[in-house]
């Protein structure tokens, strides 16, 4: 679109001229994510501060141009793409550790710190952030907090939402809110921090926030399990529930998925042959607890049929285990570049069912379609695999992909457990939600955003 | 206000005449909470299933009656009193366990199951449901999410928030929605769940919850230690989180509280001559990291100074020790029956400065304010007691009352962290909401409810 220069002369008034970026490189780098699938922006906008962003919005609502917040741009649904151009308003100056407040274990943090530098920092006084995105080190707490990011922690400590206690945020016509707070109880009018959670992008736009912590665990226990099909596996993990046990981590690994990290790691093999699922799990705790439940998740594999269960007897060990996990996302591109990477969620009990609805797909559709994620959640990761240039391949990955959605919500489950809907997934959301609830979800749209200026074709189907 | 005659015959026609109720004892009845304050309502509705909720709904809207939604009417704040008349829907009808699922750790309720009932009905299969607001055999799983209810046990497992995964709601049009399901991690559209927990009947009614549970705790340790003052207590509480102990139950009671209760179950004393503050620890898990947290909860009580520490040896000590938290609500009666019972939050560092604003209080207005309450959380139940009768009391009341928000909020703490605004507190919501945050929080109301027909009077100020 074209900008009026007043527009952009307003904006170098607001941030100074080296923070606004009208050439094309910039254009272009800001206009695509983790996806690499993009749209340039007209311009990029680098605010130092709230009231700079709370700035910039006033203009964008007063000349109706959209706009788009921005992490650091490793989002899998494209959250952080222009669609319509415009501006997109790039936090990465605003990354400052502002508070770790031991005594009331709170953490307090400008949007663009990376996450993994928050628990780095916290844990060097012994304090501990557990939701842990594979994309840690890469990504940004404001992307994480906008897309409620999870990670193999979650079964136990849950996601990203779980350890929001406060916001502050910019709305679209530059009014400057402040949400929940330092307490960790706090019941006075709606929780809109919580709304805000996992919004997008699409309500406001976040420029501080306010973080739980926990005590770091002391020690950690991690076992590998292997089993000969996925049923094994998921009976082990139903008996690990039963026998009172959350794990920490508790991931499913398939055996499409172990044969692409075998590859990729040049091992002739990295299980037991004949392995169909790989399960990881960790405990953690105190010491004492951390034995006795240990030997409780070696029972319920063992119980379950499990060929084989290794538990790591020092860092060394744990990390070799950890390694598999950690490579499984590289390894699959040796199998071919282009991947639908999909964050189904069914309820834990059924992921036998899906693994099932998953091998008929491969089987109907001629796919590769290695699966591995979060057992303990029911969220696994679906990787339908397409080599570029296969048109007729390309087709069959897209309808394969309606049906894993609706045979996921056939199964009481949700089509995105942690990467949101983006707007990939805009077409789907149908799927899930019925016409009433998408309703009055575009009813808090607007009443946030009266003039679809912040984040437009994100979330709802256009 | 008056009613058309055909309005309540179409409700008749909904759930059937002996489900409304227009007789004065019902509107009484009706009219009022566990405060003891209300209105009467103009007529009574019952309706039974989802279905006749919508058309409940759909003719307030029809006919802009407005309604209010209602459980056990046990809250502490007016949520569920009709201060414009008009209808009172009660969902007493609405009262099963409709699944325990075990393999996936879920409960789904209709709304007015008594909280303790499905405590029970998960225990008996060794699963857990932590949320005890000290109500729970008397308030409704409904009740609780309408105002995200908490209890002691908040502190290591959280408030009600954290274990509602899904919701069906009606919306004041009478169109139906459900928001999130079974599954643990769900980022499809907005968090319409957690919106709705504790919005307190303002924007939708609650017909069907689904909750998460966990494995139930084998074994618990329960110590009581007493201290001379409210710091040394506190400092306490540090040491505990310093040890890195997250205990299931840190409750902090201080001297008049206590003698309080040693008055009401006529007890020479309950503690050690010149206590001014006991704090009961409760830590729950496996068996061994049980024995550990509880020898750690001691030292870091001990270190602080406690005067006596008594760790519960069988069930009846454990009962002993929990029952002078259980009677502090009677017992504050004989004090005198009236108080303000205020559910204030502080970061639970900002503990002692909490106490020291309400000494000053009690000396600055000739008040007796004796506090109790959820250490872990900085959730203190400060309670102004007033002589029935006694006018220049009720007046210093009022103004002890408004200073101790504000000193709550510049303490960074909150105004309620359990009981909701309702009607009560509605004219202190700006003490804690800048003006930007409330309206963005009535746009939202609007969305909801745009007729505003939905519990009219509630959390905003009129």
């Amino acid at each position: 679109m074209l900008l009026p220069s007043e527009f952009v002369e307003a904006l170098r008034a607001v941030v100074g001229a080296e923070f606004v970026r009208t050439d094309s490189a910039s254009r272009e780098t800001y206009g695509t994510d983790g996806m690499k699938r993009g749209r340039p922006a007209d311009v990029v906008v680098l605010p130092d501060g709230v009231d700079q962003v709370s700035a910039i919005l006033k203009l964008c609502s007063t000349h109706r141009v959209p706009v788009v917040p921005r992490g650091a741009g490793t989002g899998y649904t494209g959250g952080a793409v222009p669609l319509h151009g415009g501006v997109v308003l790039s936090l990465e100056r605003m990354n400052r550790i502002l508070e770790i407040d031991e005594e009331n274990l709170v953490v307090v943090v400008e949007p663009n710190v990376i996450t993994g530098t928050i628990q780095d920092a916290v844990e060097r006084v012994g304090l501990f952030y557990p939701p842990d995105p594979a994309s840690l080190r890469l990504s940004v707490i404001g992307g994480n907090v906008a897309e409620c990011a999870g990670g193999p922690r979650a079964f136990k400590y849950g996601t990203t939402k779980q350890y929001v206690l406060g916001l502050q945020a910019v709305l679209p016509n530059g009014d400057i809110i402040d949400t929940g707070g330092k307490v960790v109880k706090n019941v006075v009018g709606y929780d809109l921090t919580h709304l805000l959670v996992g919004s997008e992008g699409t309500l406001a736009v976040i420029t501080r926030i306010i973080l739980r912590l926990v005590p770091k665990p002391p020690v950690q226990s991690t076992l590998r399990a292997t089993f000969a099909t996925i049923a094994d596996a998921t009976r082990a993990v139903s008996n690990v529930i039963k026998a009172r046990v959350i794990p920490a981590s508790l991931e499913l690994i398939d055996g499409d998925s172990l044969d692409a990290v075998a590859t990729y790691l040049k091992a002739r093999s990295l299980a037991p042959a004949g392995t169909g699922a790989l399960l990881l799990l960790e405990v953690d705790g105190l010491s004492e607890s951390v034995v006795e439940e240990a030997a409780r998740c070696e029972q319920a594999c063992r119980d379950a049929g499990a060929t084989e269960v290794l538990r790591a007897r020092d860092d060394a060990e744990r990390e070799a285990i950890w390694q598999v996990r950690r490579e499984l996302s590289p390894a699959l591109k040796t199998i071919t570049p282009i991947k639908f990477n999909h964050d189904v969620v069914v309820p834990k009990g059924r992921i036998p069912q899906l693994f099932e609805f998953v091998e008929r797909l491969k089987r109907d559709y001629r796919l590769r379609i290695p699966c591995f994620g979060h057992a303990g959640d029911g969220n696994i990761h679906v990787n339908i695999m397409v080599t570029p240039g296969d048109d007729d391949e390309m087709r069959r990955a897209h309808e394969a992909e309606r049906l894993l959605f609706e045979g996921v919500v056939a199964l009481e489950g949700s089509i995105s457990g942690e990467h949101g809907i983006g707007f990939t997934k805009a077409k789907y959301l149908s799927l899930e939600l019925d016409p009433p609830t998408i309703e009055i979800m575009k009813a808090v749209k607007r009443a946030f955003d009266p003039l679809g200026i912040l984040n437009p074709g994100k979330i709802f189907p256009q």
